[in-house]
Formats: structure tokens, sequence, C-alpha cells
């Protein structure tokens, strides 16, 4: 493997695949310290708290390879015992459904990151699919119990004006962590330079994902499109705040993907991704040093791979989750 | 009893009362047709579902006084039996959560009326106490299947855009069932008269309410201000689509009060009603056919009277509920 990537903490803001060993396996053999892991989309509290119980006996079972993380020191001590970081995550804030008390419990068993909404209105806001009416009052309240209990603000699926006022409403950093720049295509998932401006000016992070149909070429491209992305972005914000959030679906059928398309995963039809195809080079999380090997071709330094593949996400983990 | 009133079908579109024996007693010795009655605020589904089977129950045990209402047959029957016809309805879409299965469930359990939201965000729109992003597109989805299964679409709590694009999003008349004029008094839940012709002007329907705080003389209102707010909307609107829809939360003491007026029954504060008190001469559900009276007194004609007291919510009823 890349001694860069070898050497290096390397954390994936975003992987929502079909979790079971072979996809552990191949998180380790792609060289991933840790990983932000979706444990709930459109499921309500009761299925949510059912994800979690399954991941974590998944994560129980297959100890040689993945450890799940709370805190920072978790995702060292992954990198100390060659395994994977798991950090669950959400997409959605309606796990918590209409109670403010579900935030603190999710964060007892280890949630680390929710994305506000998912594509569309749920009581915390709106998602980037339809008009978007900004924070609610509710949603105001849900952040501030967000930041005291230490569950990272995402705003990747949510609206233009939910996703401001979220950010100005926030006490702690709030990240897009898995987005790609408008400015090289123009799709309602993703960010025009002055949002990510917004963001970065107030202290948040861009995670930049590769999924294929947010992407300038598509299905075509390959893994220096990617670079290009992150490039693209670093040159906005700087390479302080930047890190990586894949949106690796690997193992998933089309099943999965009507149901991720569809509002609460059954009804309109939202929108229409056509074929997905990751990007050549880093089809499956086993390939992940390529990324290393791509941002070294593109001339970076060593020392912008390693806050981008992961020391950036660390720090603001950190500031976000508490020093425990 | 008066004579006219106790020959007239007499509606009221909206009561939120401690539901027991003494109500129900109450409402006949008010001469009360039917009633729309609260069984959901800011319950989920199972919680409403519980509501329901108690008032179920609770109408079995009192069948000498009160009958579910299915359909307005059923408002006719129980005007020939001499009883009160108990018509199931909700404040909130709340109930309904995730799933538009939900809504035809609750049409066979007897759901007849559903406010679409309770004074804030939910999934459907946002309610009349803040900022009001509009109808969502799961609200478009909502509002069709109510159509569908014949539930009545219900606006008062409803915010400003989201209660336009429903009226229009309809394909059946739709309701403030229970609200006043804001020409009257200025007030987050009282509707302009812009608002009050736009839902007539479509076929839609208003139940004037006497809740005090909403009055022009709040608690020193007596109940020829009540006529004084209807008699202000049939000059706007004319006397064919306007109703009663007192709101009456007869028996509830302020744990109540504190429960309805926090967002979800439990987190912020939206609003501040102060003393509860209705107007006089119509302090309670029995008091009824001081209304008739007073109106009377105003020197409103029998057929007018008929038809505010009853006869336009029956046809109104019919029209969304269906013929059967």
């Amino acid at each position: 493997m890349n001694e860069l990537h070898q050497n290096s903490i390397v954390i994936d803001g975003l992987v929502i695949a079909r979790w079971d060993r072979p996809l552990f396996e191949d998180m380790r053999k792609g060289g991933l310290t840790a990983a932000s892991c979706t444990v709930s989309v459109w499921e309500g509290f009761q299925e949510t708290v059912a994800n979690i119980a399954d991941m974590k006996k998944l994560i129980r079972e297959n100890a040689d390879l993945v450890t799940q993380v709370r805190n920072v020191e978790d995702v060292r001590r992954a990198k100390r015992e060659g395994k994977t970081g798991i950090i669950l995550s959400f997409q959605n804030a309606h796990a918590c459904e209409d109670q403010l008390g579900y935030i603190e419990a999710f964060a007892d068993m280890g949630v680390r990151i929710i994305q506000l909404c998912y594509n569309t209105q749920n009581l915390v806001g709106t998602g980037c699919y339809e008009r978007d009416g900004g924070l609610s009052g509710f949603g105001r309240e849900f952040i501030a119990e967000m930041n005291r209990v230490g569950i990272m603000v995402d705003l990747s699926h949510v609206g233009a004006n939910t996703s401001r006022e979220a950010i100005l409403a926030s006490s702690k950093p709030v990240c897009y962590s898995h987005c790609l720049p408008a400015g090289l295509k123009e799709h309602a998932r993703n960010k025009s330079d002055e949002e990510l401006r917004f963001i970065a000016d107030r202290g948040g992070f861009i995670g930049v994902t590769m999924f294929p149909p947010f992407l300038r070429r598509g299905i075509h491209a390959n893994v220096m499109d990617y670079v290009e992305a992150i490039d693209y972005t670093i040159n906005l914000v700087g390479e302080d705040c930047v890190g990586i959030g894949t949106d690796f679906t690997q193992g998933y059928d089309k099943g999965f993907f009507d149901w991720i398309t569809h509002d609460k995963g059954r009804y309109r039809k939202l929108t229409e991704f056509g074929t997905i195809q990751n990007p050549e080079g880093l089809r499956t999380l086993g390939e992940m040093p390529n990324l290393t090997e791509a941002m070294q071709a593109a001339g970076w330094k060593a020392s912008r791979i390693e806050k981008v593949l992961g020391a950036n996400w660390l720090r603001v983990f950190g500031e976000v989750w508490g020093a425990a």
C-alpha cells in the first residue's frame, strides 16, 4: 500500500453501504481509519434503534476488523490497532421524531453526526429536493440540543435556507459531510461557491463526495475527477476545513436506490440517479489508496494530503464531540 | 328550550373538551345534534388510536346520550333519536406520522376531519405560530389521500401560506373549522378578510369560533359579541358557507393549556392565552340555545339561523364525506 496513505489517519465522512464482513474487509484493504456510517435515513425511532443494535452486533462479530468510535481517541486507537472505526451517523433527524429527548438517547448509543433533513421537509427544516422555508422553531431547539450533547450537525441533503440558518444557529462547527461544488456541475445536491464559503467562514467543514450523479463527468469520471472537485473546494475555502465523504453505496442494489429516492422511502419519486458507478480507480472502498496516489500525482504536498485524508475531520470531530 | 333551536340541526364544528358523561349531558342540554370532537393534537399514531378507542368506549357507555357519526345520515339519525353525534377529528396531521396509509386507517376508524398542522411545522406544512414556508410535497400527497378517503381538510391553526396552497390543492371543500376575523381583532390565529374570501370563493367553509383570546373583547365578551363575529363573516362571504366552531375547552385545567400551548406539548411556549373564560351567556355547551336567541335578538331570519346553526355544516360534510 502507498506509504503516505498507510501512515495517515484516513476518515471517510460518509459511507452508506450494505454492512457486512466483506465490506469491513474492504475498508481494511482501503486503509480506512474511520468512517461515518449511516444507520438511519427514513426510519423512525424504533427502527433506527434496531438498526443501531444490528450494527453493534456486526461490530462485535467482526471485532478483528472494526471498532465503534465514540470520540477522537477511539479513532487514534483504531489506527494503532489496525482496525476501522465505525462512527454511527444518521442522514435524517426523522429518527428523533418529535422528541428532543431522543437526541441524547442516540448520543448515549454513540451516534455522533445527524443530518437535519433528508431531501424533503421534516419537523426541523426542509431538504434540498423541495422548496425550503428554512429552519423551524423546533429545528432551533433541535440544534441547541445537538450542540449540548456533542452530535455534529450535517447539512449535505438539507435545503439552502435551512442550511444557512442552521450554520448561524449552531454554536459548534457544522458540516456538509458529503457534497460537491455547483461550480463544477449544477445540481440540487451541489453547493454554490457562496454556500461553501458561508459554511467555511463560520468554522464549518466540507466533506467532498464522489457520488457519480453529482460529478461533472458522472459515471465517466475517474479518481482524478474526484481530486479535481476537492481541489476546487480547497481553492475556495483553504485546505484546513476540507475532507472526504465518499458516499460509497457499496453492496446495495436497485431496491435500496428506489427506497432512498422516494419521499419517506415510498411516496413520490424525488430524483432519478440513473446508473450508479463510482469513479474509475475508486470503485470500491478497498481502492482508497488510489485517492492518495491521485493527490500525489496532482502535485499535492504531503501535509495537504494528510489533512484532507483525515486530520481535518479528526480536528473538527474533536471540536464538536468534546475531548473525551 | 328555544323552539327554533330545538327544531334545528345544531352542529358545532370544533369542541376540544374533557370527554365524560357530564360533558355529554351538557351537550344534550345545549341541544347539540353533532359536534366535531378533537381526539388528537400532539399525539403520534399509537397514542391517537388509543384516544379513539377511549372515545368509542365512552360513546358505548353513554349510548343514551351520544352516538358516533360516520356520515350525514348518522347526523340526521342523531337528531331523530335526540342524541348528540360525535364526529371524530384531529387538530394535527401528526397522528398520521410519515405514513399516508394511516389516513385511510383513521378514516376506517371514523375520523372525518383532520387539521393539517397545529401551530408549528410538521411533515405536511406549517402552523400559524411560526414562519410558514407553505405546503410540502408530502403535504400535497397527504391532501390527495384525504380527498380520496373523504376526510375534510381543516386549516384553522395552519399558517397563511400552507392554507392558501392547501385550498388550491384540495379537490374537495376545505374549512377553517374554528376561526375569527382579523378584521375584528388582529391575532396570529385570526383570518384576514382576504383569507376568508379566498377560502369561500373556492367552495370552502368557515366555522366561527368564540375562543376568548381571539375575540375583540376577549374575556369580557358576551354571546352578542359572538353573533357580531359571525355576522362580520357572513357580510364578507354570504350565509351559505358559515357555521359555528366554538372551541369549547370545557372541563380542562391549566395542565391542558400548558400542553397545547407548547410545541409538541412540551417544548418552547408558542402563545400565552391568559385567563380562558367563554362569552357571558355561552360559558358552557349547555347554554347553546342562548346563541339562537342572540341571533334572533340581532334580527336574523330563521332561515339564516338554521343554516349557520348546522344546515351549512351538514351540506359541506356531505360534499366531502360522500353520500353514504
